[in-house]
């Protein structure tokens, strides 16, 4: 994913300090510049409406705190298991097998410090130096920038903007491969495009990952925020234990748990112990105290993820019956799911620049959509989770700018 | 440090699994056992005494836990700084500078998600496939152990047992040097043999490295249970900001929040952006209210560092006196610093095994020096921060196999 990488120049000036020559190259040649430090300046200023995350204005239900204060008092503050606490695993399978249609087994999950945690234990056990990883795109950065990071050549697939929303060629995708390609990463619901990637093309990613020995890695986050249905489907439904596929999962969107740093993997249960080893050798495991939080929030949360995926339908429609009536703005179908509207502005083709503008002019923050991968460089994408007051002051305040 | 990784064979039996034999030579090679292993089918019994890890009996003390769970009422539950928040950034920069001679500032201070997250970060910032670190050991086996898993050789020097206690020689570490070796690890005061590097000598490392752009790598977590003096001295008192140094610490063991997960580094200030980025890539960041938990102990936690360190004090010579009286150990001089007892047993050769057989038959658990470096197959390890009277019943139950 080059343009992920190298579309905004480093902001070092004048001659490299001496330590920042010692980085080895491929970590600096990777642009310093994400949606964090977009948003750094304005962290805490209450001025800024801050719809740049994939993290919304409600925090989680209270029961979640407190079961994390009654884990610390219960003294549970130590060194645990490397793939999480039974508890949870066991909480998390019976979860997956909830959703799906098929039984997962906690010897299938691995805990994780974050979903961001699960994708990189996944690209840097599999792929190394010389290995190349497909990313199917426009998609969250950081699926591969990762691999970029660990000197992993991330190649772009791009979905397609159809009349009917963002399509997957399988053609383009298995163009893509060759003998070094160890793994296709996608996002289904997608951030930022919303789009679900159709079951029976996710059941023929599969199939020709299959085939050629390839790893297939879905990162299935947002797959609670879906507007038409209590989930969306997972390959896992159609996959055997042992395929070599690993679902990457976070109490971030669902629950609401973005600032808890929390997540899972459903991964081939022969895994278990080498994931355990990497935590181990990586963080060294999640906080005992959060773990027993996570399992408050799978056993107790549903009513709570029910409220979270009708407040980003509730404000999707906000979001988008608004932008429709701005002339400039060109957006494909409503989305379905995810939390986000993902569109482009008749006259503002460097998305960088627009943010910045936007930001200091109305004070409301967007992400640009040149972060999430090569031809994304002209979208803008907004965040729907929040109050309706918030997101109905914020598209007043870009109505001048966007109309 | 092949003996950590190749020591014990992997557990595998029958043909391997599919999945498995898509992960990446380098981490199938890798073994699967360290010391959370060997624990892992006696965490949560209370039969067994576990002096395996280096974590003690002692709980953080309350108003850390409360300032944990007044963050979480005050809403520190979102998304934050990849460096981490300020005020703790603040906090540890003025700890730093009250524990050294030469002022840190924020700008040279990251917050990880462990002290093995810095030093995960610190490995694969510099190095990479084809280059060599250089690990000081006998020590914690995470330090070399990261670099194998990112595929990076990790070459042992041994520091030799000498009447005076464990010394290390320059001679060998410059003759383990070549053109591909990026940095040098070593951890002062040591796990396990609680000797501190004197200052001479941790100076005349940085000069070596200095002299060949090489980066010192100094774990420091153990800082603040040295015996006879406030802190450990730090090379940070002897270096300027741009030189290639970074020191990895942890919340762990002075405030004893090992299942707290938090950690941080000193590095050069031009550091700070990439190491922002690499934290986004790999974890995502620290949960925020664990890191509001952690500005109260670094502010007002002196008092309990130094219950902790006269703790493991009066643990070490319980433990130590006892160890005297059996004739078959054999132990250098007494430590001053740490949390271990390190020492040898006449006709146990075989670490591993010692351990085991201990467990299964006085159902104490030590932790075996095979995990901590070529030639250290035969040393046993001890964990002292515990209460006089788990000490003592575990010294009594170890008395019969060890005298």
């Amino acid at each position: 994913m080059p343009t992920s990488q190298t579309a905004f120049a480093s902001p070092a000036a004048g001659p490299p300090a001496a330590a920042l020559e010692g980085v080895r190259a491929s970590i600096r040649a990777m642009s310093l510049e994400n949606i964090s430090t977009l948003a750094r300046g304005s962290l805490g200023d209450t001025s800024v409406i801050p719809l740049w995350f994939g993290e919304g204005d409600l925090a989680a239900p209270a029961f979640i705190g407190e079961a994390m204060a009654r884990a610390v008092a219960d003294g549970h503050v130590f060194y645990t298991h490397q793939n999480g606490i039974p508890e949870l695993r066991q909480a998390l399978a019976d979860y997956q097998t909830m959703l799906g249609e098929r039984p997962i087994s906690p010897a299938q999950i691995t805990v994780t410090t974050s979903g961001m945690h699960g994708l990189m234990l996944a690209v840097q056990m599999i792929a190394q130096v010389g290995d190349n990883v497909i990313v199917i795109d426009p998609v969250w950065p950081n699926l591969g920038a990762t691999a970029v990071m660990a000197g992993i050549e991330a190649r772009s697939v791009r979905m397609d903007q159809t009349a009917e929303g963002w399509v997957l060629d399988l053609a383009k995708l298995a163009a893509a491969m060759d003998a070094r390609t160890k793994l296709v990463v996608f996002a289904s619901p997608n951030n930022p495009t919303g789009a679900m990637i159709p079951m029976e093309t996710q059941v023929a990613m599969l199939d020709l990952c299959r085939a050629r020995g390839i790893w297939l890695i879905a990162d299935e986050v947002y797959n609670r925020i879906v507007f038409d249905r209590r989930n969306a489907p997972s390959i896992l439904d159609h996959a055997e234990d042992e395929d070599r596929l690993i679902v990457a999962n976070s109490f971030s969107k669902s629950w609401a748990m973005t600032g808890w740093r929390i997540g899972w993997m459903v991964h081939p249960p022969s895994l278990g112990p080498t994931l355990a080893m990497m935590t181990q050798f990586t963080t060294s495991g999640v906080a005992t105290f959060i773990q027993h939080a996570a399992v408050a929030a799978v056993r107790d949360g549903e009513p709570f993820v029910a409220r979270i995926r009708d407040y980003c339908r509730d404000g999707m429609t906000l979001v988008c019956d608004a932008l429709h009536r701005f002339g400039r703005v060109h957006m494909g179908p409503r989305p379905v799911a995810g939390m986000f509207a993902y569109f482009e502005v008749d006259g503002m083709p460097n998305s960088r620049e627009a943010c910045m503008r936007i930001l200091a002019e109305t004070k409301v923050g967007l992400a640009p959509g040149a972060f999430f991968g090569p031809g994304s460089e002209s979208f803008l994408r907004i965040c729907v989770a929040r109050s309706p007051a918030s997101l109905g002051e914020a598209m007043g305040r870009l109505e001048g700018m966007l109309r």
